[in-house]
């Protein structure tokens, strides 16, 4: 029979969906990468040329899964009827609506991360998820720096305080993860919820736009992020 | 003899002094704990007492730098003159040239902190030398609320804010040191005296103040503070 070849990329993709599979039902933590390897039936070589280790994996899971959850989001981007606010109000939004779709998976796979000595992990791979939305969110500042919506001299350093913003709240949440009460979560949600509104406001600011003009997040949105793990926690996912 | 027994405070300041001293003269990555408790002439069971890991000793001593930085800022904080946005920008002052001051003593202990696999600990740092930074901002914040001067919800979101900010910059703080030639220092320099600035007016607004009301750096303060380093390690502090 003769051996197929298939291309890199397409190999990689079913690496990491056969990785995936894997942390879904085992756990980032308990599932091994000889787990991983032999599940994906490939050749420990091969399988390390892709990814040197497991975290470099964890790393790969997340830029797809936040480049897939920006995949509906050039119909804003294109949208001639939007404004540069609305664009943002637009990416956000997608963003998170990608966040409460995958939330039960995204918890599974990435619980780890909000463990207080996975910080560093956190950081590389915060970073390999912003690596598709950062270029976006510069277009639109620049785009409305440009049309006089936006008023700031450094569009890219805008958005690295909106990815500083999302990095800053691993502590709240670590701590929400770490209280194990309904009544420490809903502490927990609500300083979240607060910090949320704080940094919607700072960012209409910071742009010199009008209090309330930007949603990072919807009434509920918090709430809804964070249960979607307990359910799956507690293996009651709807 | 007798045996001369000691305030708990008093000989913990001591081992600090014995721990600075060899930190300077050897750098905080040569030394070792075992050196510096022979320096001490302490009992390794004392030591380990008040500094369980050399991480800890190092968290102690930008704690005590911290301190002893913002020693004079009282005057300041009880200036019966100054307004909320006064008091503010002297606080900010009075920590910048503390940081000047002991720039080449800080660089020398602290350096250690801006390699890259080092964030965990620069993190933990940077909070232990919050300790005594951070309730002095919420107060001031507070007091410019209250007196109509600042416009937040939130005075302890703003200075978690303002402590994002200034841990931010280990990213290119970090590449500053990284680059070797005077050319990648410049850029460097550069890029965080424009983040400084972007800094500035974010806080501005933040605070519904005018662009231009709150100082972290004045010019030529973030050259000062990293040059100081370059004398430093070539031997030729002034």
């Amino acid at each position: 029979m003769p051996r197929v070849i298939k291309h890199p990329e397409i190999r990689r993709e079913e690496l990491l969906d056969h990785a995936q599979a894997l942390f879904l039902t085992l756990g980032y933590e308990k599932a091994s990468l000889n787990e991983v390897i032999t599940a994906a039936g490939a050749s420990k070589g091969a399988f390390y040329h892709y990814f040197p280790s497991k975290e470099a994996l964890l790393e790969a899971l997340a830029e797809r899964f936040a480049r897939q959850a920006l995949a509906g989001v050039q119909d804003v981007l294109d949208d001639p009827g939007l404004d540069p606010l609305g664009r943002l109000n637009g990416l956000l939004a997608q963003s998170r609506r990608a966040k409460i779709d995958t939330a039960p998976e995204a918890w599974a796979l990435f619980e780890t991360l909000f463990r207080p000595d996975n910080l560093v992990l956190f950081y590389r791979i915060n970073l390999a998820a912003s690596a598709s939305f950062s270029p976006l969110l510069v277009k639109i500042i620049r785009q409305g720096v440009e049309d006089g919506t936006f008023r700031t001299f450094d569009p890219e350093g805008v958005a690295d305080i909106v990815m500083q913003f999302g990095m800053a709240t691993q502590g709240v949440i670590a701590k929400a993860i770490a209280g194990g009460s309904d009544a420490d979560m809903d502490v927990a949600i609500e300083a979240l919820e607060n910090r949320v509104r704080l940094y919607e406001i700072a960012l209409d600011r910071i742009l010199g736009l009008p209090d309330g003009s930007i949603c990072i997040g919807e009434p509920g949105y918090v709430r809804a992020a964070m249960t979607a793990r307990r359910r799956t926690n507690s293996g009651k996912a709807q």
